[in-house]
């Protein structure tokens, strides 16, 4: 059991957790809290680190023994199942507060292997529909596009450089396990991304304020890609003057732009409605 | 100009940034931001703090003076000219710094008079769309469905006693200023409300696990509400079995559930869309 916070692998997670390039460097990512951990794919996990009360209770429940309701306690038994397939390393409670980026932490922390898709990769699907993130900010925003978009059934998420960093802890919470399933990549040149999107026929709608036409008056049952801007200046100039088509959402009041995440979020599941009713 | 953190006003916006009961026994809540200014309903402003470097920007394009790109000339030559009409406090760019619950501070914070409706108020609608909130517990995510609701045109937002305060500041910014207008109210007991919606004829649907129908195959074009849980445990069961209806959102892959601001804005843009092309 790990009692110190001067451990060089306390101190290792304590990079990770908030040094970007350090999770780059070493090719890795971080994901707290045991549903993170419950659907963590196996053969991408690197190490786990567990905090002795909650490994108390986790193997408790694998062997059975009721510790709450029934749904928590067969999850829980689940998840010890996994821990001693997988193996781990224990830590004082203490010290998994100081490796924790939450505020109240569940008590576990699996450390990842990255795995990122090339465009070519993304590009072999018959009927894709793509959300393409420009310099978005907010982590939570980002995460909550990928597990919307998990839900909505979309093919992936291409990223420009400039968009915030999706191994952020925020962001790997707010996906709810989703990263582990979406294909996603950052792009160096999105405008590129698009021109090859374009050769292969896939539609590229902007969401913009120059859109004259609502989003529902689309058809995306053909091969579509959405554009979602900075949630505080919107498109740049250069990508939106790309996009085949500009499209808006309707909005009453004073209202000028919705949050990024609820605007991807209307558009991808608009797409899920028009292309079911397409299959029945 | 205020230069000391030992200053009692500084002392209090402190005070009311941090303390929820402290906001709530004023009867105020606190605006950061130039939208936030600038969309402030004058008969509800109390006071406005105002960093000495912003000032400087903003009295300078008030005055005409061009100090970046046009657009955002204009909206601070308006701020400027309002803050004239409406007095304000200059602070020191380290008070404010001091002042603010933001990390990059706009220098610009508004103390604003609350206000509330009464169930009675928000009741005189003839063809009400509501949305009933229990224990949602995300700042950002109550802010997200204010904006998005005023997007889509809802008649207000009420909130079970145990959800996340709207005064936070957190969610406050998170409205965009949508806070002002969409009408809301904290009920004590939400199954009371409830009671009082189906009285009168309003149809009540809970996003909820039991749903075995889409949400976008019910017809909202009737008054309507939607019940919407708390982000990890959903609707309690005596709030559930009340609803006159359940629904369910689609959802591909692994994903058990949508954010909770994600899952609000696909019912009330479904009712939008079901509404404007009634209208047509």
């Amino acid at each position: 059991m790990i009692t110190s916070s001067a451990n060089p692998r306390v101190k290792q997670i304590v990079q990770w957790q908030t040094k970007s390039k350090e999770r780059r460097k070493d090719g890795i990512f971080l994901a707290e809290g045991l549903k993170m951990f419950e659907e963590a794919p196996l053969d991408r996990i690197v190490e786990v680190y567990v905090s002795k009360d909650v490994e108390d209770q986790l193997l408790a429940a694998a062997k059975g023994k009721t510790v709450d309701n029934f749904a928590g306690q067969e999850m829980r038994a689940g998840i010890g199942e996994k821990l001693k397939q997988v193996g781990y390393e224990v830590v004082t409670p203490e010290i998994f507060a100081k490796m924790s980026d939450t505020q109240t932490p569940q008590g576990i922390l699996t450390v990842l292997k990255r795995r990122e898709h090339t465009l070519d990769e993304l590009l072999d699907h018959p009927n894709p529909c793509f959300v393409l993130l420009e310099n978005l900010q907010d982590p939570g925003n980002l995460g909550t596009i990928i597990r919307t978009g998990e839900g909505a059934g979309i093919t992936g998420v291409i990223m420009s450089a400039g968009t915030v960093d999706i191994y952020n802890p925020k962001t790997i919470r707010a996906t709810m396990g989703s990263v582990y399933r979406v294909p996603f990549l950052y792009a160096d040149d999105l405008a590129e991304v698009m021109d090859r999107l374009h050769e292969k026929g896939i539609h590229t709608y902007a969401a913009h304020l120059k859109g004259e036409v609502f989003y529902d008056s689309f058809s995306f049952k053909e091969p579509t890609a959405f554009l979602i801007g900075n949630e505080g200046n919107g498109l740049t100039r250069e990508l939106a003057d790309r996009a085949k088509s500009y499209l808006k959402i309707p909005m009453e009041g004073q209202v000028e732009s919705l949050n990024a995440a609820v605007a991807a979020a209307l558009l991808m599941y608009e797409t899920h409605r028009q292309r079911s009713i397409f299959d029945v």
